[in-house]
């Protein structure tokens, strides 16, 4: 918590005001000079903003800039990433980039420096570029400085015009006024022309401002290009400690280089060199003016991690029937002991189970409501924080909903813990649009990803566990309905394991099962067995990473002999997964049936559509006999 | 075009309102009677609505529900899918579900009577229960209605309060107002439960009202169970021509029922057998009310589809350098003389060229703005309506933003035309966020999907051609930079083949390429053949469904040695779907390289990222030359 009152910045005398305006020239300067330099980029869409970021620079911002990674610092996003020329040359002005990266290395293989930010810069929180996620990031942000932090740090978003469009900027703005944040603040760069013509609402700045304030925050209107107007909705926004503020700036696309400005065609193009040289000409040449950012409050955060907290984990029976998703919310439950963990919620709470986390934490359980996205950019704020974040929510609507969000975590390199319940068409009645059936495939393919499955409660728990310490994003899919507890509760589920059931020197075929088909991949095993045919079960509850050895090893001892049933679509899938472990210069010799979900399900019991799906123990026993015959 | 006007409703007498009640009455009954018969299901959700939808049916609908293809007819979506029992008792009372069909099979495995509504359903546009997605899918069809058929139907929507934080909802609202769309009325049955709890802004009806309006749209607040002010909301909303309606309608979560009158914990829950027969008997027992829906009025669509209209194909010569993405520009702009071809863009239409479309056919192009999710269910709703629509933008964005809308798209199986530029490392300078890495694995897990990547204009244009007449989604992923023509302007690319290069009885590698990734491949069998190495090339521009036969062929006429190089995450991508190809009971024997992008790219030439992620023609000659050494 902080012991320190916040600076209010000195009085905006003509001195200040002209060393503002040298400092807006210079980042046009620069970053006409970086991008033209680069060959491409989006100059124009950086010159609008040059005044609202010189302001709030050399007045408002908090920061140390030696130190990124101090908890009091403000935080400034760019939701319009395509600003980068802006934003590096706003880190060249407070001396952290040199004037040689900024000019020579900007948009350049290797370079830190790239088209769009992304964290490999310390200063850079979330990576941003794929519009209307910056401001989302920044509630969550927001959040954890205001209900976890208690920090008096506050959140600075620079925002397209063009990305008012998307949905995500409303979910953001509507929760961020849910949520009182009064340490957020988003400053629309209004200036009328997108990539491919004006923009939907152009310079109706009141019809911005009416959404605005109908979503619950403070709108100020102002020129964008005054430097007074701009300190003084600054100040306002920063005063009003129970509403996020919009400054809704009305701007001038290219403002600067007259032959440009508020013309359209012009957007994500580098100036020709001639062009760029008048145009640096006119505003005077580069310069060094160099901006001093106000050091930040002291203070600390109010929740210290704990990592060696005594959690005190859930324990079932063999035999007992519980549901992967239930033994997911009692060992958050758990996990609670450790004060860094924070779960978030879209609105289905009793059926993840994840509410039993706000039993014991309501200080640290956040209800997104059904907005999904936002949910995810809340998570990846607070793991901006530091916190450990578990967002969950069924699988259908956590990983399809907000997947551009979930990619973008994987460009941001932060951590998530995702964990999505109902998937497949193990959820029976409630028919298809409910089903994930193609989540399995879709996280597979995130960077940083790591992809779990269990089968049962001790091991759901176990990877719980597990995840709250896994770097990247982790997606752990949970199963709707109770069966049977297989597992110890001391037996030990590392990420990128799996487990052999039955292994024995008489096996003639693997059976490849995860969730909720290894419970029927373990029925089949006894049928099989009931007719000599010996089976070896593979509980494959990492999905990826996957244990590749121990699948080679078992399709050598079975005559490469395997079936593989999954609740999911057969494209990218658990199959999928064990053939990319299974291929190389030397593949096995393979004989494989991939039992999965095609076409479309419909309502039914669970064991109906288990069936209809072609992934019951009944196929998973044919399958294999053909195999074995053959 | 209609030549009839549109009618009014009779007085609203006593008798009217009395039928009326009854109505609404044997909605409630039906409702609880299918709900707990199939002992799942929303009922409270349905209660809540049935003087909504009473109103609507019996006095403003216009429907001829023994032809729903009828082009006039108005459209009927319920976006609270889960309202299904209140939608099925009303095609009950419309008499086209019998009783024994609505209270037996509802929920049932194998009856159309889903736990959320499907287009199996011939009344169903399309597939809800994804909350937010009804509303959007709407703004398609009322597109559709006012711009392409110029009918005058109108299209009605059946909102939950829930719903609208997911920010699709107002990407909806924004776009109604900007297409200032007087046919679209949506109803939000404000009954201030969730699933879990109250919702976030509960029964404040004004704020509703204070958003919609700020997003350009009539707010009319009612009382959701007053028959008289739903029938006067209902008729203003269909008098306002210019903008649309949201009815913001205060109800009681399970209306009806007193036992659990705005209770929380009763969502998603049939009553219990008892509580269910008390309800039923105290509402009066069942009855069989019938609605008289009144007919549509008569008219034609203002477009007559016709796939045989003179397409005139652009022709590029061999050697030629041209970007796929300009060659999809330009074949869908000769496309433009099929009357039935729409094309919308999310603003980035000057770079994924289907900007192309608007020179030649501007009134059949839709700009959507920065909002995908709303691109996509503007298309699945010009779908519904018979239109051949293609959505184009990035494919970062296109994919993984809306992915959501794209799987529940495949669940409505309508047709879609998705075409996303842009992909992969060899985009170049712009850096990972714009970079679609992901998006074969996602896209091949989706129902119906279609999955294409040409390498040239010649594969581009056929591939475009053949797409116009593809069911299901079809999918085409394209390169922004030029490479040169391969094909000849004849050449024919069915969908599910593959080309076939250097094929020779000395061939001792196969390489397999696809868009960016063949040109490599090409390049790296020229070197090995200047080394000795015969390298046969595979073209696999169909990704899904892929050509098995000639994998299968290829792979044992070159002693099963492959490479596969591809411009995606390793995971789920084109070598998985050459792996699930040759994966079966007989596996051939296989010496496999798998070539993809691995970690996190960062800025730079395309040329340079290519070779930086190891998927450049240098990487994949050193690949060959290794599996040929072993």
């Amino acid at each position: 918590m902080s012991n320190q009152p916040i600076q209010t910045p000195g009085p905006l005398d003509a001195a200040a005001t002209e060393l503002i305006q040298s400092l807006a020239t210079q980042l046009r300067v620069d970053s006409i000079r970086c991008s033209t330099q680069a060959g491409s980029g989006h100059p124009t869409s950086s010159l609008s903003a040059a005044e609202l970021m010189a302001v709030l620079l050399q007045r408002h911002l908090r920061y140390d800039w030696d130190h990124p990674a101090e908890a009091t610092n403000d935080h400034l996003i760019f939701s319009k990433g395509h600003a980068s020329p802006l934003l590096y040359s706003i880190y060249r002005a407070v001396g952290v980039v040199g004037e040689d990266e900024l000019i020579h290395t900007y948009r350049q293989f290797g370079s830190r420096l790239e088209g769009h930010p992304t964290p490999l810069l310390p200063w850079v929180d979330v990576a941003t570029g794929s519009l209307g996620q910056g401001l989302p990031d920044a509630v969550g942000v927001g959040l954890a400085g205001k209900y976890l932090d208690k920090l008096p740090f506050h959140t600075w978003v620079l925002c397209g015009d063009s990305e008012m469009a998307e949905g995500s900027m409303w979910e953001a703005m509507d929760k961020a006024a849910f949520y009182k944040l009064g340490n957020l603040t988003a400053m629309v760069d209004v200036n009328r022309l997108g990539q491919d013509g004006p923009t939907e609402l152009q310079w109706d700045l009141d019809r911005y401002a009416r959404r605005v304030e109908a979503f619950g925050a403070q709108a100020l209107v102002i020129d964008g290009h005054d430097v007074k107007a701009i300190d003084d909705a600054l100040t306002e926004a920063r005063s009003n400690p129970a509403q996020p503020t919009v400054i809704l700036a009305k701007t001038i696309k290219g403002k600067g280089v007259p032959e440009i400005e508020n013309k359209n065609g012009w957007h994500g193009k580098a100036l020709p060199q001639d062009m760029a040289e008048r145009a640096v000409a006119s505003l005077g040449g580069p310069t060094n003016v160099r901006i001093t950012t106000a050091m930040p409050a002291t203070g600390t955060p109010a929740i210290t991690a704990n990592a060696h907290a005594d959690v005190v984990m859930p324990r079932w029976e063999k035999g007992e029937k519980v549901a992967t998703r239930a033994a997911f919310g009692a060992t958050v439950a758990a996990l609670a002991a450790r004060p860094e963990i924070v779960v978030l919620d879209g609105e289905v709470g009793n059926s993840t189970h994840a509410a039993e986390f706000k039993d014991v934490a309501p200080e640290r359980y956040f209800e997104m409501y059904i907005a999904e996205q936002q949910l995810i950019a809340a998570a990846v704020g607070m793991s901006v924080r530091g916190y450990v974040a578990f967002a969950a929510s069924f699988a259908a609507f956590l990983i399809s909903r907000p997947f551009d969000f979930i990619r973008m975590a994987g460009v941001s390199e932060v951590d998530l813990r995702l964990v999505g319940t109902h998937a497949g068409v193990e959820i029976g009645q409630d028919g298809p649009s409910q089903m994930a059936l193609e989540d399995i495939a879709a996280m597979r393919a995130i960077h940083t990803s790591t992809v779990l499955y269990p089968a049962d409660a001790p091991a759901t728990a176990q990877l719980v566990l597990g995840m709250a310490d896994t770097k990247g994003i982790t997606y752990l899919r949970a199963t709707r309905g109770a069966y049977p507890v297989i597992y110890a509760p001391e037996e030990k589920f590392p990420v990128g394991g799996c487990k052999v059931h039955h292994s024995g020197p008489e096996d003639v075929i693997t059976l490849i099962g995860a969730g909720v088909t290894l419970h029927e991949c373990l029925a089949a095993a006894s049928k099989l067995s009931d007719g000599g045919i010996n089976a070896r079960v593979i509980d494959l509850y990492s999905i990826k990473p996957v244990d590749g050895e121990t699948l080679r090893q078992a399709c050598r001892a079975t005559g490469g002999r395997l079936v593989v049933a999954e609740d999911h679509y057969p494209q990218g899938g658990i199959g999928a997964a064990v053939l990319e472990a299974l291929a190389g210069p030397d593949t096995p010799e393979l004989h494989i049936k991939l039992l999965a979900v095609r076409g479309l399900p419909g309502s039914g019991t669970p064991s109906e559509l288990l069936d209809a799906a072609g992934i019951s123990a009944r196929h998973i026993t044919a399958a294999a006999r053909e195999l074995v015959k053959e």
